[in-house]
C-alpha cells in the first residue's frame, strides 16, 4: 500500500487556495463561491480515485466504493467549510488524507469487503451562520423542520435561501440522514501544543471534553472615581477580576485536561473615570469526562459567587451552551492504537479539546480520531501547519485503520 | 443678612427643569439650547438681584457690583452646563447660592470695599466637546489660537461653529481673559460619601486632587480555548485582571485620599472560545499631593510590569493625561473656616478627587471651595441630592466668607 504524500501536500496546497483571502489565510463560508469551488475540485478528485461521488440534501459530498460483504459503511473524512482567515489543514487534511487512503487502498487490495466511504462535510466550523456542525447533524437527523429558515448570517441572509441559492432544497434536509453507518474515523491536527512539547508524532483521541459556556453578570455600583475612596466602592471590575483570576487557578490545580477560558469581558459605563457598575464575562470550560466537567463547573460557580458576597456584588450565572464529553468507541481507538503501532508510530492518547463532527457522528456510529501534531500549537490562523513527515504518517496510520476496518 | 433658602430651592428647581431629558436628570450642552435658556435664566435672576451683567467672548456671564475701594475682585458662581442626566445641584449650586449670598449682602450692607462678582462659567464638564474647564481657561487666557476649530462634537459640529452659531466670535476667545480677580470661592456638593458617612455637614475643601489617566496594553498569545492546556497559555486577560486586582491592592493600602480606578478594559480578539491575546485598559489614579500621587503610579507601574514579566506577557504603559494636585490657597481656607466657625458648623477638611474651575483659576488668583454632603454620595445622575439645611448651611457660610473678603 503507497501514500503519495507528495500529492497530499499539492492537493492541501490547491484547497488552500480556493478561497484564498487579503491577510492571509483563506475562508470557505457554507454555501459561498469559494466553498462551492473546492466542493468541485474535490469531487474530480474522488472520481479521479475511483470513487462513485453523490450530494446529499444539505451538500455534504460522499465518495464510495461499495464493499463485497455489504454491511455498514466504513467512513472517513472531514469538512470543506473554514473559519475566516483559516489555515491549510483543518479539515482539508482529513479530506485529503482520506482520499490518498481510499486511493491506496483501492489501488493495493481492491474492492473492500465492506462498503468504503470519503465524507466531505459541508460545515463544521460555525462561521458564516451561528450553527455548528450542520452537515453532521444533517447525517444524525438532527436538524429540525424549519431551522434552516430561523437562522440568518451577518448579512441577513437565511439559511434556508443559501441553500435554494447554491440549488439545494431546504424541504428535503431530511433525506441526508443515514442509518447505515458503521465506523468514522478522522485524521486532524490537534490544534493545539501538546504533541509537539511531549515530541509525539501522532495521537489517538480518547474522548473530545464536553464542554459548558458561562454567562457571569456581577452589578456593584458606578461611582465617581475621584470622590469615592477606595474602602466605600463597589466595583464590579475588581470583583470581576478576582473571578478572572479564580477561574484560572481553578482548571490549572484540577490538572489537565481540565481547561478554563474567560475569552469575553465587557465593563459598564465604560468609562475612564467611573468606578465600574456591571461587568459580564465569559467561561468555557471544557474536561473529557463528566464528573471532571462537573467538578470544574461547581467549583467556578461556587467561587465566583463567594467573591461576589464577600466584596457586597451581586452576581447572577447563566448556562449558555452545555454539551456532554465524547467518549470515542473503544474497537476503533484499538484499531488505530494497533494501525499506529504497525507503522512503527507510537500514539500518545489525548482527549480532544476542540469540537469535531465526530461527536455528532457518535450517535449513529462507532467513532475514533487521530491526531498529528500542530507546529507551535497553532491553527485557526494562516500559520496552520504540521511537518510533511507527519501528515504522511498520519495518513499511512490513517490507511492502515481503514484497512483493518473495511477489509 | 438673610439667606433666602426657599427662593434657593426654587431657583434650583427652575434649573434643574432646563434641559430635563426623557430618562431622568438633565443635559445642557455648551451652547446648546438648554444651555443658552439656563443663561438666560440666571442673567435675569442677576439683574433682580442688583448685579450689572455681562458676557465674556467665550459665553461666561459675570455679574458685579462695584467695590468702594476699587482692588481686584472676589468672586463666587459655578459652572452651567451639566453632563447627560446630570443632577439638581453639580454647578447649578455653586450659581444659585453664590446669587443668594451677592443679594443678602447687598441688602444687609449695600455697596462693598473689593468689587464682587457672581461668575457663570459657560463650560466645565466636557460633555459635549472633548474639552474641560473650557470656561476657566478663557478667563486665564489659556485657549491656544485656533483650537475652537480643532475640537468636534460627536456630530462633527467645530467648538468654533458651535460659538458662532450662538452669537459669539472664535477670533475674541482671547478677549475673555482677566488680570483683575483676587479671589475665586466657589460652594460644590461633595459628589462622594465622605461627609456623609463622618457625619460632617461641611468642608473646606484643602486641595484638588492631581490626577493621571494611564493606558496600559498587555500582550499575550491568542490560543484555541479548547485544545490549550493552563500551563501552556499566555492569557492577557488572566494577566490584566491581577493588575486590575493589583491597582486596587496599592490604593487601598497607600490609604486616603490615594484611589486609583481601572475605568475601562477591551479585551481582544473577545470571542468566547479564545484565550485572549490582548488586553487594554485605563488607570485613574488620583492624590492630593504630588509626592503621594507620584508613589501611588510608581508602585502601579511596577507591580503591573513584575506581573506582566511573571507570566511571559509584554506590557506598554502610556501616559494619557496628566494634571498636577492643586493646593487651595491657605488665607481663604482660613477665611473659609472662620465663616464656617463662626455659622456654628464645624467644618471638616477635605481633597476634593473631582476637578473644578479653581484649579484652573488658581493660576490667576486665590482659590478656596466649600463643599456640602451628596446624599449617598450620589452624583452626575439623577438622584444627586442634597438635605436643604446643608444647602443652607454652605450658602450662609459661602455668605460669610464673601464678605470677610469683600465687605
Amino acid at each position: 500500500m503507497r501514500i503519495d504524500a507528495a500529492l497530499l501536500e499539492r492537493q492541501l496546497d490547491a484547497l488552500f487556495a480556493i478561497g484564498a483571502e487579503p491577510g492571509g489565510g483563506c475562508y470557505r463560508p457554507l454555501y459561498g463561491t469559494a466553498w462551492a469551488a473546492a466542493c468541485d475540485q474535490v469531487e474530480r478528485w474522488m472520481k479521479e480515485a475511483g470513487l462513485a461521488t453523490r450530494h446529499d440534501a444539505v451538500g455534504n459530498i460522499w465518495g464510495r466504493v461499495d464493499g463485497s460483504g455489504g454491511g455498514s459503511a466504513v467512513v472517513t473524512g472531514s469538512h470543506i467549510d473554514t473559519v475566516r482567515h483559516g489555515g491549510r489543514l483543518d479539515g482539508a487534511l482529513g479530506i485529503t488524507a482520506g482520499l490518498a487512503a481510499l486511493r491506496a487502498l483501492i489501488e493495493a487490495h481492491g474492492k473492500p469487503k465492506r462498503p468504503l466511504e470519503l465524507l466531505v462535510v459541508c460545515e463544521e466550523e460555525g462561521s458564516r451562520f451561528a450553527t455548528n456542525f450542520w452537515g453532521s447533524r444533517a447525517i444524525i437527523g438532527a436538524i429540525g423542520p424549519g431551522e434552516a429558515d430561523t437562522v440568518t448570517d451577518a448579512e441577513g441572509v437565511t439559511l434556508a435561501r443559501a441553500m435554494r441559492e447554491r440549488g439545494f432544497n431546504p424541504e428535503s434536509i431530511s433525506s441526508a440522514a443515514r442509518d447505515d453507518l458503521g465506523a468514522f474515523v478522522e485524521l486532524h491536527i490537534e490544534q493545539g501544543a501538546v504533541l509537539e512539547t511531549e515530541g509525539a508524532p501522532l495521537a489517538v483521541v480518547t474522548a473530545i471534553a464536553g464542554g459548558v459556556h458561562l454567562e457571569i453578570v456581577v452589578t456593584g455600583r458606578p461611582d465617581h472615581a475621584g470622590t469615592t475612596p477606595m474602602d466605600r466602592r463597589r466595583d464590579a471590575l475588581a470583583g470581576a477580576a478576582a473571578m478572572v483570576q479564580a477561574v484560572q487557578s481553578i482548571a490549572t490545580a484540577l490538572g489537565r485536561p481540565a481547561v478554563a477560558t474567560v475569552g469575553t469581558l465587557r465593563v459598564e459605563p465604560d468609562q475612564i473615570n467611573v468606578v465600574p457598575g456591571r461587568v459580564t464575562f465569559t467561561v468555557d470550560l471544557r474536561h473529557s469526562d463528566a464528573g471532571g466537567r462537573r467538578a470544574l463547573e461547581e467549583r467556578i460557580r461556587s467561587l465566583c459567587s463567594t467573591i461576589a458576597s464577600e466584596r457586597g456584588l451581586g452576581i447572577e450565572i447563566r448556562t449558555l451552551h452545555e454539551r456532554p464529553p465524547v467518549p470515542m468507541d473503544g474497537a476503533v481507538r484499538q484499531v488505530l492504537e494497533r494501525a499506529a503501532t504497525e507503522t512503527d508510530a507510537k500514539p500518545a492518547a489525548l482527549v480532544s479539546g476542540a469540537g469535531h463532527d465526530a461527536q455528532v457522528l457518535a450517535a449513529r456510529c462507532a467513532v475514533g480520531m487521530l491526531f498529528v501534531p500542530s507546529i507551535g500549537g497553532r491553527s485557526h490562523c494562516p500559520e496552520e501547519a504540521t511537518d510533511p513527515k507527519h501528515l504522511a504518517l498520519g495518513t499511512r496510520v490513517l490507511a492502515r485503520a481503514l484497512e483493518l476496518l473495511a477489509y
